[in-house]
């Protein structure tokens, strides 16, 4: 029964993830909490706050215990949060009331629920991170292959100007890059405990709770922010910031693609295209369209999360409750994304002679500005402008390549020859070939 | 590994409603499906297009088969869209090829996706719609029943002037009940059969087409559009902006009844407040937070549903799949949404004790305007205004009642009685009363 | 100074609707304002509740005194709301206290405001139906003057199956067509008058208060609501949400608009397409940007109007105070969007020549389903599609056509007379005709 | 007739920010453009590209030419874009063909209005930097004066343990603090020079484009990204995400406002709170409801400039649009908002008896989970809660301390000492003083 196609199972192979989906089950969810509250006791029974065969024993139920999570449910649902019916659950499975006495001593369910998602995002971005290098990679592969394989470059969907392919790739790439490393910076910012207590102000604990919170902080291998984040969901806000973009410049990926794949020939050949249930000839480009749909799903799931950093007071339960509906399926939409990106950038299979051909179609207008420029060595530019205007107009009307309504015009000047010269792809070349040894200078790097 | 809470297991008493969710569920999809096929297989046979026979094996398929759909996952994945993985599976289950070619016959596979989607939305909107009627009946009793009891009216957040509780209670309902009436038009508008075929033509059925069409509406008691509705998706998004208004509606009341239980003492006390995990005194108010969070995801969901109504061209994957991705869990939220308010409209305790109590505190401040105008009686309104405006804030500072200064100020008048005046709750009674009847009278009407 | 484009000089004649505008500026705010306060005194004085010659006064100056909208900025920026300063402006310029003190008499703010903003509305919605209006007919002549016009249908972006640019324009028409229908609808639950009072009890006004309200709403020819609406905004939100699904749906044709004009030759030449800066050649299909550009930023407007009928309490400032930000801009993008759509409309020339060279390119594969369904009169369909989609990957590999191959696979049957039978286009006229009709059956009507 | 509340005369008090308007003018936009075509001329003079005459006739123009923006207007409405209009004002005030016509040499359009945007964002960032820093120097001021002043701490809307207002103020401060920090980042991002050309190669340049891109930027003190950026738009969706980040921590600041001005007594007087037009004793707490109102819109356009980081192909004429469209009001918001969370954070004057009074209040009832724990050194903690939580239920029926419960039912300890024992602030005064102390630490590294 469920809630979205990740959830699917007849659309499992079209939209799941199952690395991102184990992060975001409850057995994960619970297992996260559990290792929270065992690290919690262990920090509180080495600084003396708990006793330490308390600690002990609570930390060997955060690994043995195994709770249904059915069987939170019902107390889940009177409460609100998960944490009463799991510490419940968990005091009773030990079956040492005096230990498990101390089981969640002076934390608040936030504390605790906030810190098993740092826990599991720290796990889902490695996972994206692994395919969005590998898109990468595969992305370099391309572009420096097709450093100098001509395209038409087209803007407002036009032809504008000849291209390479690979500076092609090179414009979905660049925006990737720069968002893999923004998130070196996101990663601490949002990778974090949270250990606050009842308001904020760790009041039970007091005085030891920062210490707590940092010894935590370090057996758990996330940041520890030096106050509370209860409230304070800017680094959230930022995760969704971050993981909307990126869907985003995937999806540009996507809607070129799409486009590249409407040419007549197609330019490119998509790994895997989907058959039409009644026309025989269709090979629709599901994993472009794929993307831009998660995407935009990415960015109506992006506003409430946004939302949510107005969180009122010291604890806001709508804004928090917000987080939870959003930011899962935001999360499985990054999961299947970055999978499709993966995929799509390692199995496409561009056709240059239909690339050349969209450059020479059109009566050669696409040379339109070149030859313009090259006009304007000999008359004023604007001159040039307007004559090369007008005969774009006549090529237009009758199909006469340019080049050749030019040398008409203005005859003793091999006009074809200047639309073909060398470096009329301009910076294209270059910029395909520098963001490929971007690439590999991050890898090195990493 | 759920997605999203609206399918976890231990949050399921918290956040799940089973009768959505069995709608969204593969097998509620493949089952609405199969009888589409089988609808248009009736259809096709009466009209003489396929074989009575194969019609009549179809038909008989589409009731008797069952389709794991774990086992659609690979070729689903592979197309994009459920439909030739569904259609082989039947055919293969017929074992009957004279027969199941006719599967299918002049559809596509949007056609039957979409009239599916029809038939379940109807069921959702009728059990949605019993949930909305039973919250107007729990509201309109608590309006008649409050009619005239006082409570603080408060604008920008501050006591503004005196109000009764059945007028705020009424100020729920009355766009709930609005929402309602809108539903009977939306209804027409959206639970459409949809076939067209390949381009929207029905060229393969021509020229039956239209009257096959028409045969499935009635047979299906669904809609007859006229035309296709492929790419022209305003009835989806009327639903998406009806749901999102609705959800937000309610959400009003959750946030009007967060504030009530936040007075001291507190105005309203809620069935089955949450307990917190660390505080002992804490009952927070789970489902009037659930509520707002709800509201906030559906607007969230609204934004790529409207999106998708820019479809392109004849059919457009990725729109279509925009909708696949955002409007299961725009369902769920709305689901659980009307089972929130049901309840909570059945179970909230008002407290007009500590409602009068809200109405005498703050130094008798919200009767200011009252009093201002009492003394216009005396004297020009602006001065009179200017009067009352300087003893506010000596009562703010003092503490002193607000009809106390006016008694020292203007002696020879009782302004404590003008302040209680018969007439002070103004319309408020007759509005709670209106709003009661105008429930009443839809359920008779209806 | 503009914030937007929409009042930028430079940008005038590309983004501006003066229309519209002249109906948002100071100016027209505050004269209807005065309006809504001359009625409100006309019906109390009618009624008794202030004097007659206090209301002829007050009536006379509402149609007489100009205010400066900058001499009011002061004080409304200190009191957040315009009405104080402006009740202030008019009192000093009626010099006549005595009549004065009896402006805005029980009236709170929003009474105010919001009643002018329904006058201001009507006016819009006046302005934006003529020119969906006209689109209409626009529409209508096309797709009657095109019913049989043959063009590529497109499905995932990709030539699916012949279909007529008549029908194309009624997949344009018919949701402009609802929506206008679904206008009149809307304009009822919009179009009323405001009048609570302070905490929507009118107190001060009682028992009149109704009776006042209803007199107001004949004179100024808007809905009496019956009730208060400070803080039930579904009728702004459905205003919002009817907005936001009108420009998306001429945001659909704008898209289709943008990819007719991509083909090679282009199947659609635009009115006064744009000029480059640079290329010659280029003229930019500016204008179904704009469509869809303007779509966008509704789409975003209208999340934020969604979220403000959340309003709280009695009366919400800050959802009021969103509805000031994003309901001004969301007018004027309608504003311009129904001028583009109206000018497309009436200036796009469709070239039959390119079209029919689209169905007729790509090897034919765009006659593959027909090619199928009738070579499955001869064979079982599942063998038959195989089959044509064996030679349709032949076709494309070849650039063979599809007709050709099928002749030598099946020889004795003409296939390429099969691929151009009548009825190919199916119910693609019989569409197009029939949306024409609709629109003069609704212009009869109106 | 203005288009935004931004632009009106009357409402200027309310909501303009001229330093950010002065920025999005249409002079501010014209100017800017010059500037660049000034950068560009004189880069290509001196690399030799074009004649330095005329590359110094250029550069003087830049700086003396004044276009009137109204004379643009329909020549831009026919092109869809400035710069043609522009350049031909340029070159006709020039006076001299032979030197003009090597103005915009090479470069496209959006060349020119993005380096003059990244130019204007440059300055509009400086100006909301410094007013942040002022709100961030003011809160540290009051986080320090009141790191020990006891207030309620309130979580889910309900009274939860004691804190102190100095960390309620840090709790607002904390984001914006981190968000200034990140501004440091984001700025090299998106403050970058554009130089592509028509389809991104600058083929026309080649190969002096790269080094003509770099001396700009030196020139104008803006990065030089190396690439180009026509459509990768991710550092302008990082704009817009950090600004409306910015805006919700600030509106979070505005939320909590509203509700402590909403206390009885208030616990908060804003600076020039609004009066009613009808309620003498109401001061609205404008300001705070305009931040929330602000940070709503700014969400709803942070979608549509998220969507055009999808922008497609080389160049994209809707997504480019769409940034047009949204991202000047998005600018506003922030300028209003920035100057408002300045003048609150000066102005707010906090009232600790009414803070010490909600402390105190509710039968003291906060205390609650202070003495839970402090009975668990008696009894294992799960029977001091339910005992704690008994005695709540008694306390909030009737009133009495829960102190007094405690004391009645376990008597023998000071149990109201316990609940005002030194600690139970627990880290409230130094997460006050870090606070103020971190904004110490980077004004000085500033």
């Amino acid at each position: 029964m469920p809630a979205t196609v990740f959830d699917s199972a007849a659309g499992r192979d079209l939209w799941h993830d199952a690395d991102t989906a184990r992060l975001f089950g409850d057995g994960a969810e619970i297992r996260a909490m559990l290792l929270v509250w065992g690290a919690l006791a262990e920090a509180q029974g080495a600084l003396g706050v708990i006793p330490e065969t308390a600690a002990a024993a609570i930390q060997r139920a955060a690994h043995e215990i195994a709770v249904d999570p059915a069987s939170l449910s019902a107390e889940t649902g009177a409460n609100g949060v998960l944490v009463p019916a799991l510490a419940a659950a968990v005091r009773a499975a030990m079956q040492a009331p005096e230990h498990s006495q101390y089981l969640h001593w002076g934390a608040t369910s936030q504390d605790i629920v906030d810190t098993a998602l740092a826990l599991r995002l720290r796990r889902c971005l490695t996972i994206w991170q692994e395919r969005l290098d590998a898109t990468l990679d595969a992305l370099a592969r391309l572009a420096r292959q097709h450093a100098e394989t001509p395209m038409a470059g087209r803007t407002w969907g036009l032809a504008a100007a000849p291209i390479s392919f690979g500076a092609v790739v090179a414009g979905w790439g660049w925006p990737v890059l720069r968002q893999v490393d923004r998130l070196d910076r996101l990663r601490p910012e949002v990778l974090c405990v949270s250990l606050s207590g009842a308001a904020g102000t760790l009041s039970i604990l007091h005085p030891h709770g920062p210490a707590i919170r940092r010894r935590i902080a370090e057996a758990m291998d996330l940041g520890d922010p030096g106050t509370g984040w209860h409230a304070a969901r800017d680094g959230i806000a930022g995760l969704a910031a971050w993981t909307t973009t990126t869907l985003t410049v995937l999806a540009k990926m996507g809607a070129d693609l799409e486009l590249m794949a409407q040419t007549d020939p197609p330019e490119i050949a998509l790994p895997g295209a989907g058959a039409s249930s009644t026309m025989p000839q269709k090979r629709n480009p599901v994993q472009p369209a794929q993307l831009r749909a998660l995407a935009a799903l990415a960015r109506g799931l992006n506003a409430p999360l946004q939302g949510a950093a107005e969180a009122r007071q010291q604890r806001d339960g709508a804004a928090w409750m917000t987080e939870w509906l959003a930011l899962p399926p935001l999360a499985h939409a990054m999961g299947r994304a970055t999978l499709l990106a993966r995929d799509l950038a390692a199995g496409i299979a561009p056709d240059a002679d239909a690339m050349a051909a969209a450059v020479d179609g059109g009566a050669g207008l696409i040379h339109a500005e070149a030859l313009s420029f090259a006009l304007a060595q000999e008359m004023p530019r604007p001159e040039a402008q307007a004559l090369v205007k007008r005969l774009c107009r006549q090529a237009a009307e009758t199909g006469t390549p340019l080049a050749d309504l030019m040398a008409a015009e203005r005859p003793g000047r091999d006009w074809a020859a200047v639309a073909r010269a060398p470096g009329r792809l301009g910076t294209a070349p270059d910029d395909a070939r520098a963001f490929a040894a971007a690439v590999d200078a991050r890898r090195t790097a990493g």
